[in-house]
């Protein structure tokens, strides 16, 4: 038997895992065509309780994987939620089994654009079809089928991982006891659409893309997506926390060097953001996974969303942080009023931090208490 | 005799002319090097007084020119301040003498890294020297000796305008009877170094760069070019105008496409402002226009700017724009505080406006009638 102060703080050592979950007999059908085969890397934490009514389903934002928490052999170097997801964290393990999974279109072990298209024998590259959140969902769900889980806890995730959130419930609600949506946004604004463009137009117009069949050219448009990376950087980080991580502080120096080498410290910051992500990203899941944002608005159409709002049990948390610009509170207010205006149950908290969008991924007290508190809640009320 | 109606409106035909200001053996001595020869295009509007003190001066933004208004023969395409700039305008012809001239360093007719260096008998590139706004004031300064002016009625200008307007007048205040300072910073944010610095890594990494010596290979880095000016058209326009112009509307159709190509109208938007600026623009330009700004801090030090402002009695408008997040009012409010610690007479007005940084360039009425009251002042208080 392991005492409480042992079954606190970190997973430990966990390990990602691969399934087929769709073949190309039985194949994966999407809202703009058919794909198969397709396989997902996913880790589990902690365990599934005899009545299966305690997973939780985390799901990953634009660059995220399925390795969100304890680590891969380096404990320095845990999962990219590790500070919520553990032993007596918010998302505690010691009481649910917790399911993270790489996202269709991604390029973490999920099958995406840079996976062998079996008819081609190559990388799907642009013949990757189209995928909708929806798509991203159902790939979810057939996971959880595997697992012979009928109904999430809760699902939860931000900023991409929240539009999965809302997706799932919405179209899914007898799947979803509870969803948290984080920093999330039911409809882009023309300037978050702006700037994923802008991303994009970087990747496609490197000369290395070759109108996405890098991969047979052996090249990769690594130019373009180091450029569309520092610039989401920057949306990703609030003006306020920029000043204090980094004011016009000079890189290694105490005075300016007068060129175009990195000279203030947020230059050399966004440098190593774009670098790095060259070693673990896929500039084609890139773009089809900010497109898939673009055209998420499950709110588009009253007459369609309506009447299913109308039949909605699931229990809302959304999020917000007050300095995030990317997805701002008046993202989440909007996801509030909607689901408010069709009695859907919904508590919204919008969150001091000074870490802008990123805050979802950092250990901003309120945050954490407020995810626990509301995860606790939905434990009493539906694990059996 | 021409009658008051006749007198109020467009100038009409204008023409770019130009000068050389400086020699090889007569050089501009910068803060970093030697520059010569260095010629000037400028325009100019209304006459010069026989006192030779109504003299305004426009320091244009970024990627202006000298051409601020009036028209070159196609009265639909008047210049770029054409207006604020005319006969009975705010900055009114029918009174003042109005110069504009292409910035040093620039590629519309001022000497920059796309003339010629007669050292090597090909474009500068990145050869061209490192210069300040300092550098970019003192040419201005040659131009006004040219005509004899010695002390300007105001010097006027919108954001790297305003720089110029602002470090003029902290410079030479015996020169400048009053600055307007327009949506402007004294020193910019790490948010605003990061897109300048996103930009130019877009420009830099573009495989046609090469170093900057694009010009020898017979080739230009337009992918990069066009994907920094559509990164900075994002942050000149504001969310609430960008949702006003644009929403979530489709180009031209009324059904999404799901693709990669232009789907919303503000893609398109974006699309067309990187490709015309392509017709217009030179990358290294872009490249030291943008440095420019990052370094300009004319209060970093106390022991050297307080002397300087003791002695100033230059007036200053300051103004700002409510949805301008490019140079927020914060920016404004700062500069302000700093020159009213120093008894510095000053006019702040935060004018609202829709259209973000892009205000400057529009008809804003209430910001036109601060400006033309302002300089109605200066004119009674200077020309003689």
């Amino acid at each position: 038997m392991t005492t409480s102060a042992d079954r606190t703080g970190s997973l430990g050592l966990v390990e990602t895992r691969h399934t087929t979950l769709f073949t190309r007999e039985d194949p994966l059908r999407l809202d703009g065509g058919e794909l198969g085969p397709v396989e997902v890397a996913y880790e589990t934490y902690g365990e599934l309780n005899a009545t299966h009514t305690n997973a939780v389903f985390i799901c990953h934002a634009l660059t995220g994987d399925a390795h969100a928490a304890g680590h891969h052999g380096d404990p320095s170097r845990p999962g990219w939620w590790d500070t919520i997801i553990g032993p007596g964290k918010p998302v505690d393990t010691n009481r649910f089994f917790v399911v993270s999974a790489n996202l269709l279109g991604g390029c973490m072990g999920t099958t995406g654009p840079s996976s062998v298209n079996p008819e081609t024998g190559r990388a799907y590259g642009l013949g990757f079809p189209l995928f909708t959140v929806n798509d991203l969902v159902n790939v979810h769900r057939a996971l959880m089928r595997r697992f012979e889980i009928d109904r999430l806890l809760a699902v939860v995730g931000g900023s991409l991982g929240g539009m999965q959130a809302l997706q799932w419930a919405v179209e899914h609600p007898d799947e979803v006891h509870s969803a948290a949506v984080i920093c999330a946004s039911s409809r882009l604004s023309p300037q978050n659409i702006a700037f994923s463009a802008v991303a994009r137009e970087a990747i496609m117009r490197d000369p290395n893309f070759h109108g996405g069949d890098y991969a047979a050219h052996g090249v990769r448009p690594d130019a373009g997506l180091a450029v569309a990376r520092m610039m989401a950087h920057i949306t990703y980080l609030s003006e306020e926390g920029m000043r204090a991580k980094f004011g016009r502080r000079l890189q290694d120096r105490a005075e300016p060097r007068f060129g175009f080498d990195v000279d203030f410290q947020v230059e050399s910051y966004l440098q190593y953001q774009g670098e790095s992500f060259l070693r673990r990203f896929d500039a084609n899941s890139y773009l089809y996974l900010t497109r898939v944002m673009d055209y998420f608005d499950p709110f588009a159409d009253p007459t369609v969303y309506g009447p299913k709002l109308e039949r909605l049990s699931t229990r809302f948390l959304v999020m917000s942080f007050d300095s995030d610009w990317r997805f701002d509170t008046a993202h989440s207010r909007e996801l509030v009023r909607t689901l408010a205006a069709h009695r859907v149950p919904v508590t919204f908290r919008e969150v001091s931090s000074p870490h802008g969008h990123d805050s979802f991924l950092l250990v901003v007290p309120e945050y954490h208490q407020t995810v626990g508190r509301f995860l606790d809640r939905m434990a009493a009320e539906a694990i059996q």
